[in-house]
This record gives structure tokens, C-alpha cells and sequence, in this order.
């Protein structure tokens, strides 16, 4: 498994490390703050989830260059001996103050803010970014996906077509945590302790040859967890051949849990299929469909009311298809008590460390955000305060929420956001406020950068 | 570094298992042959270049379930003991035909094929899918951007955007095999050899305050290796600056390598910035561009012959943005000597195992592929064969080649196709025909199928 380095201390961009050198040969070490932020979001998106904090955490917690790594280093030939000799006693000594992952966010609002010797705060850079961009992006994604849903039943069938090993490994639990119901990935289900949940392949059935034979075969090995995929040949008369089984398996006192549709019109395939069942007197037979489906095809097959209970998703859930990379950036933000922004016309800089309150109707809806001054909120504002301490001088300072918990946070979020956001094409942005402290942060901090004449 | 198991076996469908457990029960437990290929390329994909074919090897060399692994499947509670206690001692004992990992390669082709024992081939697929899924994905949309650069450089930037640790790895070692010159990826570098390479952040600069500081202690860091990022407050003030730093890196008998530009009107800025080093007496500094790039920008950047000599690129690239996931799939093909199909209109089918030979114009371009039966094609009939042996009865029957070997093997290979199917926006189709003894094998096996009844 990839990368075979037995830390993860190089799994960062080239610049990191050389321009950590520079920052050691002349002297500019001292503290500044880094604000990990998602500046535009891609259309369609109205909010997104944040993951990742847990693989942030970890890795800061154990970022250390093993003397394998700088050698590594050493033989690129363009690190100098002190500073080598200086990296492999570094490990992060920061903090970090972050949202809690299941979290809904929005545009602009910073999700994790990393402060500490510069240095240290600068090379985990590439390292953060992978992790949120991937996590959030997906469990994004299945969030999207298990609003479409509107309460029926989806499980993760993505493994053979996530970007990877790793992100396999995370869509199922990014999807878990967005309100999935299980994964196929066997390795993720044991890891994370995720129901695992699967059914049977058109080679299984195309080997018997004969369907009825095979649905028999599977349904012997499952008594009481078989689903049967019936479109390998003619769907209808594989529906046909799903019910005598089930009608063989009464007759053993077990039950067929489901049948699977994977391809053709899913709304009349259903249909179809549901009233063969319910004349059959197998009423508790379930239909899962599956086959290219994300949150725009079931709010679809819902709209039309297609009698369908549950959703297997894969190739177009696992690689966020239609917004398929988040373009989260790691900004510095405050460097030696000073803080820092870069001139831009078209982009939303906010320097300093911050904080963001959350304000919530009567209704218990979700009404303003508002990004502030870390130490204006500290005053207190009212608001909920979404950025936690979560690392204080490279320790955790609090326990980390176990999966279920995160799980559990994050519908309730879900439930918060104004309904006009949900949808597969949400109407409306949820509204985004810079607090007057900061706004006058920002001038004073433009005009500062315009007198020194580096803008 | 997920999976946390310590091997690869549980990285599966849960359905594999459940299958093999049902093959096993029942005695379905004969040869077959699975095929890998891809039906329908995303539009605007005229070829895809094969990837994958050493992880998905080194897999299968190493297939087993370690006694942890077993003991997460018993606690799933579905699994026999007697089937537990035969997975425990199962281990790849079949044979592998595939493409070279570089090859180029057209719709419905197979690249790679399996036969063996029907539990172990079917076990495999969900990790043989994700390898070959990410790794030629990867591998085309670099080698887009390699055929778009026109003989440019070109290098990897993706690290923070791919989906995850293992595509950040990946996304380095296949655009280096499509052409790239070098990655950002310290891990990727040191790990497979790739050369290194790297610039300076917006944050380095921003942390100094003036940016003529910041270049020269980057300077007097990296004096024989500097790339100076020129936009972070004004882009031509910035090269001013990186103008009056080479000249104090001259008087110390040193070179500035680059600048590089990230923002803005790339081209209209590559003009005057070339104008302005030119005027200087730096005609030896070269101009580097990155942000938001892909095949497509730096196709225009270079139809309007912008003074770019080399390209970063990240996001899109990495991600595959516009055709980001791969529809590879894995099909049972033969079962105890027989040949099998999936009676589909809409899909093409083609049973049993077999080859394909690529025939040559005598200008040295790629004319036909033809897929034929495999023991057809071993009676010779012309052309060159694109599946060769890699693995019998489990181990390797040869060599795998070095990275270095499988980048010019590439690059022969992609300066053999028809000039319509290169560029961002390929025009026509490769011609890819099925021999007429292929042709008949399906009619009769279509026809087998059919009075079988389970058609």
C-alpha cells in the first residue's frame, strides 16, 4: 500500500521542504497561523460537509521524518546537513482549532485554522489538503445522495471505482458518516465497523448458466440474507425466478430479503416488479436498485414515486462525478503577531486567526453564519462557536468522537439547514456575514500592505 | 495508510465472499476466464493508456488471508467454518494475459485477462477494477496534457487534489510513465525515482512581507535550483523583482532557473514577462505556468503561441476533471470450457478467452486492431499480439519492466497513433474489428443461450 515510507512525513509537495530550509537558513521561524478554507464552491452546492479531522489529527500527532526519509531527502542532493539534521528531530508542537467533522459549511469560512513555528505549520500543507479536500468532497457527495433519498435505504457499492485504495477506504466512511446504511468494501466494514452489505454479480449467475439453479445456490449458502440480481437475462422473468425461490425458501421457513434491479428503466422495471411480488403474497420482498445512479436519478425515480427501498450507489458517488475535486486552500494568515493577506480584486482574503458563529432560528433552523476575529469572539458574540480547540501544542486536547457520534452530529446538522439548500439543485445561498472587527481588520491590514509598497 | 489490515485481501466487495462461499457449497468450483475491458470512452476520449498491470500483479502474487483477516469475516456472522477455514489457505493459482502497462488501447479491447479456479479469479476483481480504474485514468488524462504541451515540460503539481494518499502516489508514477518530467510528490519521487521538483507558495512570500526578501533568501537557499513565484502582489512587479534577484544571483556566479506565473492572463503575462527578462539580459530564464490548467488551456495557450516553456498542473489533472471516473469492467467470459455472454442489445459481448493484434501501416501508425479467439490467434494470423503472459499457475512468467522502460514504451506507442485521434478534441475513431472466428463464437453461444431458455 502507497506510500511505502514507513511515515507519512514525505508524502508532501518538494516546495514545503525546500522552502522550510530557507525559512531555517535565514531565521524566519517564528509563529504564524495557516486557515484552511474553501473559497467558491462548484455549482450545485450549496453547502458542504466537512471531513477529515480525524486523519489530520492523527498525522499530526505522529508527523515525524524517519531516518529512511531524510535520507531520502539527503540523496535529492539539494538539502543541506544542518537542516536535515533539524528535520528529523521536528514533530509538530501547533494548534489547531477546527470545525467538528460532519459539520455543514459555506463558502469562505475557515474549517480548520493550524498555528505553531512556521515551519511546521507550512510542510503539513499538502498532507491536510489531500485528506479534507478527499474527505469532505465525498462525504459531500453522499450527503447529497442521502438527502435525494428522502429516508429510503443507500449503500456504498463504489470500491472498484473510488480514485484508489484510499479513497475506497474513505468513501465508506465519509458516506457512513453522511447517513449511508453500509458498504461493500469488506475492508472498511471490519475497520470502521460499518454493516457490510452486498449481493451477487452477473458472472456468478452467467456461470451457473441457468438462473433458477443459481438463485437456488445463493439462496442455500443465505438463508436469511439473500438478495437476488434479476436483469442478468430478461428482468421480468428474473423476477419470475426470484419468486419461486422465495416461495422454495418459505416453504423452509426462511425469507428472500430482496431483489436487485441493475439496469434498464428502473421506474417500470420497479413497478413491474412490485406488483409480481405483491401478487405472489411476498409483499416483504424488498427492491434495491442500482446501475450509474447519484442524487440526480433518485430524486427522479422519488418524484415519479418508483415503489423502490433502497439504493445502491457506486462509480458516480465515489468520484463525486459532477464536482469531481474541492479546491480547499491552506492560507497564511498570521505571521510573528502580524497578520497577513494577499491583495486580491476577485478573491475573499480574511487575515488574522478566526472563529465563525453559527445563529440559529426558532424554528431551529440555520440562519447566519458569521466569520470573526479569533480574539473578537473570544469576548463573546452569541452564536454558536464552530472552531474547537483541537491540538494544543501538538496534543490532542480533546477526545475525538467515535464514528456513530460523528454520524449522529451530522444529521442533526443536516436537519438545521434551510430547506431551500437541499435538493440535488438547491435555490438560495445561506448567508455568510464578515463581523465589523475583521472587516476593519482587513482595511487596516490592505493599507498597511499598499504603504510598504509590496502590493 | 488504509487498509489498516495488514494485507489487501479483505479490500473486496462483500458480494465476492458471499459468492465464493456459495460457489464453494455448491461445487461450482471450475475454471474460468474473466475478461477486463472498457465498453464506451467519456467523449472527447479517442484512446486510453493501460495502467495498473504491476499493482494488480504484486496483488495477485500475494493474495491471502492472513488469520486477522479471517477472523473479522467470522464476525460478520455469514460465513462457515469450513469456508473460512478453505479461504485461510487460498492463494492465486491462476494465469494472467495482459497488455504491457503503457500500451495504448481502444473501446470493448481486452487488456487483461484471468483464468484460474472460478473462486479465485472472482475474488480479485474488486481490487484488480480500482487498480486498473485509477491507474489508466490517470495515465490518459496525463497523456493528453503531454500531447496538448507539444514537447514542453510538463509536471505533476496534483499531491493536495487527488482523491486521496494512494492517487497522489499514482497520479506521479502514470503521468510520469505518459511523458511528465518530474512531480512535486516527495514520497512518489524518492519512492519510484521520479525526479523532484518544486517552486515556492504565495504563503513564503506573503510571511516575508517584501517579496524581493523572500526571493533572495530563497535565493541564497537553493542558488543553482530557483523557481521565483511572481504573482503574489502585482505579476510584473514581481518580475521586476525576480529580475533584480537573478542579477545579484549572477554577480555570485549563479542562475535563476524560472519564474512562474499562477494567476492571470497567462499569456498576455508570459509575453511581457519574456519581454522584460529578455530586455535584461536573462534570455536563459525560463517562464513556468500553472493554475487551473489542463490539455484544454494549454492547448489555446499554445495555438497562440504564448512564451511558456513548461507547465504545472494539478487539480484537473489529477482528478481527471472531465472524465473522472473509468467504467472498466470485469466479466466472466468462460466457465468449465464453455464460453458465456450477457445476452444484451444495447452492449457488445464477446465470450470466451481472447486476443488482440495490432496491425501497422508502413508509416509506422497504428492502421486496425483485431480481437480474436484466443487459440485462434495462436495458429497466427499476422499483426502484433497486445496480450502476452504475465503470470501461470500464480507466479510471474516474466520480468516486469521499469518505470523508465514503460515511459518510452509509452511514448513509442503513442507516436504511433493516427494523428486524428491526439489533442484535446480528437476527431474519428480508432478501427477496432472482431475476427470472423470471434464473430461465430458469439452467434453460437448466443444461440446456446437462447434455447437454454435462460435468455
Amino acid at each position: 500500500m502507497p506510500p511505502n515510507s514507513s511515515s507519512d512525513s514525505l508524502f508532501t509537495d518538494l516546495y514545503q521542504l525546500t522552502m522550510a530550509q530557507s525559512y531555517y537558513q535565514s531565521g524566519q521561524t517564528e509563529r504564524a497561523t495557516f486557515s484552511l478554507f474553501f473559497r467558491n464552491f462548484p455549482t450545485k452546492r450549496a453547502y458542504y460537509v466537512f471531513c477529515g479531522l480525524e486523519s489530520a489529527v492523527e498525522y499530526l500527532e505522529n508527523l515525524e521524518f524517519f531516518e529512511e526519509d531524510i535520507d531520502s531527502l539527503d540523496s535529492l542532493g539539494i538539502f543541506d546537513a544542518e537542516f536535515l539534521g533539524y528535520l528529523g528531530k521536528l514533530r509538530f508542537t501547533g494548534d489547531v482549532r477546527a470545525m467538528r467533522e460532519g459539520e455543514v459549511f459555506f463558502e469562505n469560512e475557515p474549517v480548520m485554522e493550524v498555528s505553531g513555528p512556521i515551519i511546521e505549520c507550512q510542510l503539513v500543507e499538502t498532507f491536510l489538503l489531500n485528506r479534507v479536500n478527499l474527505e469532505s468532497m465525498l462525504a459531500t457527495k453522499a450527503a447529497r445522495v442521502v438527502d435525494a433519498a428522502a429516508g429510503r435505504s443507500v449503500v456504498d457499492f463504489a470500491t472498484r471505482r473510488t480514485h484508489g485504495l484510499d479513497a475506497g477506504m474513505k468513501q465508506a466512511r465519509s458516506s457512513y458518516i453522511a447517513g449511508f446504511d453500509g458498504t461493500s468494501n469488506v475492508a472498511a466494514a471490519t475497520e470502521f465497523g460499518i454493516p457490510a452489505v452486498g449481493t451477487m454479480s452477473h458472472s456468478f449467475i452467467s456461470s451457473f448458466g441457468d438462473e433458477r439453479e443459481a438463485f437456488r445456490a445463493y439462496a442455500k449458502s443465505f438463508p436469511d440474507s439473500s438478495t437476488l440480481l434479476v436483469d442478468t437475462y430478461d428482468t421480468l422473468g428474473g423476477v419470475a425466478n426470484a419468486i419461486a425461490t422465495a416461495k422454495d425458501m418459505e416453504a423452509g421457513g426462511h425469507r428472500l430479503r430482496a431483489i436487485r434491479l441493475d439496469s434498464g428503466d428502473l421506474e417500470s422495471l420497479a413497478r413491474s416488479s412490485r406488483a409480481m411480488l405483491d401478487e405472489s403474497g411476498l409483499d416483504y420482498v424488498q427492491i434495491l436498485a442500482s446501475g450509474g445512479l447519484d442524487e440526480y436519478p433518485i430524486s427522479d425515480l422519488l418524484k415519479s414515486e418508483a415503489p423502490i427501498d433502497g439504493f445502491g450507489v457506486g462509480t458516480r458517488v465515489g468520484a463525486s462525478a459532477d464536482a469531481p475535486y474541492t479546491d480547499f486552500v491552506y492560507k497564511l494568515v498570521e505571521y510573528d503577531g502580524k497578520p497577513i493577506m494577499k491583495l486580491s480584486e476577485d478573491k475573499v482574503n480574511l487575515p488574522g486567526a478566526k472563529q465563525v458563529s453559527r445563529h440559529i432560528g426558532f424554528d431551529g433552523t440555520m440562519r447566519l453564519d458569521m466569520i470573526h476575529r479569533a480574539d473578537e469572539y473570544a469576548s463573546g458574540r452569541g452564536g454558536e462557536p464552530l472552531l474547537l480547540p483541537m491540538m494544543e501544542n501538538g496534543e490532542r486536547t480533546r477526545a475525538l468522537p467515535s464514528l456513530d457520534e460523528i454520524r449522529t452530529f451530522h444529521s442533526r446538522r443536516a436537519a438545521m439547514l434551510p430547506s431551500g439548500l437541499q435538493g440535488p439543485e438547491p435555490e438560495g445561498r445561506y448567508r455568510v456575514r464578515v463581523s465589523d472587527h475583521l472587516a476593519e481588520l482587513r482595511e487596516e491590514t490592505m493599507e498597511r500592505i499598499r504603504a510598504s509598497g509590496s502590493g
